[in-house]
């Protein structure tokens, strides 16, 4: 398998699904697209994915051209990975919450994008992020809560794949939970993320 | 089971889920919330949905809240309806487009809503959404070649409940696909999805 991802201390999409198939343990070939290169970047990806976008995975003759939809394919090609939880109910949950963070906090996204290279400082932020990062506390309460944690369904999951980015965000841009309504479970989660071995590996790679 | 959606006219996210839910065949009772009744709408949602957004979907005291979530719960629990195809390739290419579909296709959609009770009329389109246009022409004509159609995976599929709102949005806005380089295939398959018997049975009890 080949996972074609963007400049690592940036992509956040890619960084999802990178995290997942690290996580299955298998060896894999990368292929980095340095991104912000105006018209280079586009030409590099368009080889490499049909829609365009960055991440791809490749497998065979098979190209898979979304985050989530990576994660699922992967989810079913390594069973013993358990990238999703047993439980019918916690999986269906943990879709929701990967889907929601796929389409949605919106303003989050475009107001603090992913740069593990920039040094953490508080700054502020509009109101309509400050509604996402309220509702992402919710969200992450809730989760653990049903599971009993460490990770939001349990074990770690593609769910905490996709949160995974924020968490780095929340780090960048000195959003401390506390002030969102967390008591905190979703203080100590967000710490949790970012020490993942995954995480490490992606986060050294991107500094490197 | 008890699925909750917003106003049936022009809740596109609503559409999807409850298509493939109508496809089942199983029984299901149908909550509807008015949409655009201000600080209304968001009360009676948040007495159904955590995300606070419709749609919602109830089985016992699960609620799955996000409209691709409830999909593949949809598939898990209903295997024989076969919201999904077999083959594993096959999959990973139709939840590639309808995840696509879930985060992308911004301009499109902002620009073109879901508004079934609108007589069809063309309108101009920003060079943005033209963009989106051509990419989803090429998207669909892609998959139905690769599986033979008649739908974009072959059977009808969830990736089907996903375009289902854009077909109506290209015959509301006028949007005529071989403009957009398509040769047929694409315009085909647009039709197609306007009259299957779940869209024509959502689309007259929205217009009820």
């Amino acid at each position: 398998m080949e996972i074609v991802v963007g400049t690592k201390k940036w992509s956040s999409w890619s960084l999802r699904p990178w995290l997942a198939l690290k996580r299955t343990g298998q060896p894999f070939k990368e292929t980095v697209i340095e991104l912000r290169q105006a018209g280079a970047s586009e030409a590099e990806i368009a080889k490499h994915s049909p829609s365009h976008l960055v991440p791809a995975l490749k497998d065979g003759d098979l190209v898979v051209w979304d985050s989530l939809a990576i994660c699922e394919y992967l989810a079913e090609t390594f069973p013993t990975a358990k990238l999703w939880p047993q439980d019918a109910a916690l999986r269906a949950l943990g879709r929701s919450a990967a889907a929601e963070m796929h389409s949605g906090f919106s303003s989050l996204r475009g107001e603090c994008p992913m740069a593990l290279e920039v040094a953490p400082a508080a700054v502020a932020i509009s109101e309509a992020t400050q509604k996402d990062v309220r509702k992402i506390v919710e969200r992450w309460n809730q989760l653990l809560k049903r599971s009993g944690g460490p990770f939001l369904l349990g074990d770690w999951s593609i769910a905490d794949a996709f949160y995974t980015p924020v968490a780095t965000r929340f780090r960048t841009y000195g959003i401390h939970l506390s002030d969102y309504g967390d008591t905190g479970a979703a203080g100590a989660y967000c710490e949790r993320l970012l020490q993942t071995p995954e995480f490490l590996a992606w986060e050294a790679d991107s500094l490197a």
